[in-house]
């Protein structure tokens, strides 16, 4: 079927692709001209601007916003409302807080327009094996849309669902965001430990997290990964111990304040992103000084030799 | 090859029909005979002791020990250690505490006996799927006995390891347990926080544990068995919210306090694991107390209504 895909960085290209593989007719915009071209060359419509491309399109249309979370996502779903027709649908494949979703979604209500918070995650191998959807709104709008979710996820039966009203797509990839960050750090920690015992037992990591591929209770798609940086880089060194976050973990952190739902794996794994980002926090240091305060244990002076 | 089998409980019975299914000679024995008889049924020798067992393997000997970690393996190998003679080797296919297969091993190489540590992950599913294996111990006692590694583990070259030297081995396992607890905790929170917004949004918990199996960034074998739980019991109303923990996760986070190297993810799933089967714990009565003390706040009393 047609759709239009707005925002042709590394996921929205990926899935121009995915869809023209898969038969559908793509009409593919981005404020750089350059995506616009490349999504082209690979079998897209390309049009000019927002209005270009909603004038391509069939109505009921289907309009597939793939931008970064925030300012970007919001200034195109407004524009995008004054376009479109009652009975249009726009699906938002990014990683908003559902919350706006939810907002939005009644705004557009409003004037007949259909959200559809398509929740999404396969990263950049989601072109070859597809992305698992978690999508929310109108469900006569998802039926409709059907093929071109089928088409995006892994197989036409699996690793897509609609799985409630308007917001509940984004509440559940928020979620599974939360879950990753704490299923990675579960990593992160083991194989710390492993590689501080590495020379005691001249343990081979590559060849561990191998073993662990196959059989074991710990097998999963994120050790998958782990084995592929652990064999290109056994000591990681070509990376710096810093980490940065994109949301969903302080999301997910909030959404369990506001139910008083403890998670405190998902809470760690967040704020051990935090600290990678630190150089000498402000907290480490009043330890330091209290220590120094009550029992006269030595400090390290500010600018001083490096830990050893 | 040939093999002897200590202890026949479900996971030792499982790798007996495993190894006798790939074509090898099994003696068996447990102290329950009826164990035994089943696995004689299945095409082991049966051994009626210990020193049986030993009698019925031809030198170098492999005994492979499949028992609970702790005392009864500590009885079981001093006891080997007297039956068995210089180039045999003990295989111990438990969770023991690295440091007491270190101690073990150190003994038993005084009579020139090999201590092999194989660290086991699969559980119940080993029989069909195969083990992985972590092994530790003499390089040469490893590969002699590695056709038994190979027909336990998922194939002959996927899912087993030599890993170091004795203590290696349960010391992978050790930290390869430590991740599997922060991984379940990760999917807990995360379930627990869908389920808690499951009526707002009409979530369909085992539908979204499926569509993250395929193309998603969470999937793994963990939660393929979420899947089966949900499915099969969606509210999970059929258990109470009790989980025990059998060592390996409190030895986890011991080394990383002898390493100081702060595993916060795998701390935290343990301890939900200490508070799961606390009632009425203490710590809590006393914030209640500090709060009614400072500020007057309502306390519940001892034994009153029901928390709302």
């Amino acid at each position: 079927m047609e759709i239009g895909m707005i925002g042709l960085g590394r996921m929205g290209s990926n899935m121009v692709q995915r869809l023209l593989n898969g038969g559908h007719k793509v009409v593919a915009y981005d404020r750089d001209d350059a995506a616009v071209s490349a999504s082209a060359a690979g079998g897209a419509a390309a049009a000019a601007s927002l209005a270009d491309a909603v004038s391509r399109l069939t109505p009921p249309r289907g309009v597939w916003v793939m931008l970064p979370a925030g300012a970007i996502t919001d200034a195109v779903i407004s524009e995008l409302a004054d376009l479109l027709d009652a009975g249009d649908a726009i699906i938002d494949g990014g990683n908003a807080n559902y919350k706006d979703t939810m907002r939005r979604g009644a705004a557009l209500a409003e004037r007949g327009i259909h959200l559809l918070d398509a929740g999404t995650s396969g990263g950049v191998w989601g072109l070859a094996e597809g992305y698992s959807l978690m999508v929310g709104g109108d469900a006569d709008a998802y039926r409709r849309l059907e093929p071109i979710f089928q088409t995006l996820a892994p197989a036409p039966d699996r690793g897509l669902c609609h799985v409630g009203p308007t917001g509940a797509g984004h509440f559940t990839k928020m979620v599974h965001n939360g879950v990753e960050y704490a299923l990675m750090q579960a990593y992160a920690e083991g194989f710390e430990l492993l590689q501080a015992r590495q020379d005691d037992f001249g343990l081979d990591l590559p060849a561990i997290a191998r073993t662990w591929q196959h059989g074991s209770v710990v097998r999963s798609w994120l050790l998958d990964l782990t084995v592929r940086a652990l064999e290109a880089d056994p000591d990681l060194e070509s990376l710096a111990a810093y980490v940065e976050d994109s949301g969903e973990g302080r999301w997910t952190v909030n959404e369990s304040v506001e139910l008083a739902v403890p998670t405190p794996a998902i809470t760690a794994a967040l704020y051990q992103r935090f600290r990678s980002r630190q150089e000498e926090p402000f907290g480490a240091r009043l330890l330091a000084a209290l220590r120094n305060q009550f029992g006269g244990h030595a400090v390290r002076e500010s600018g001083g030799e490096a830990r050893p």
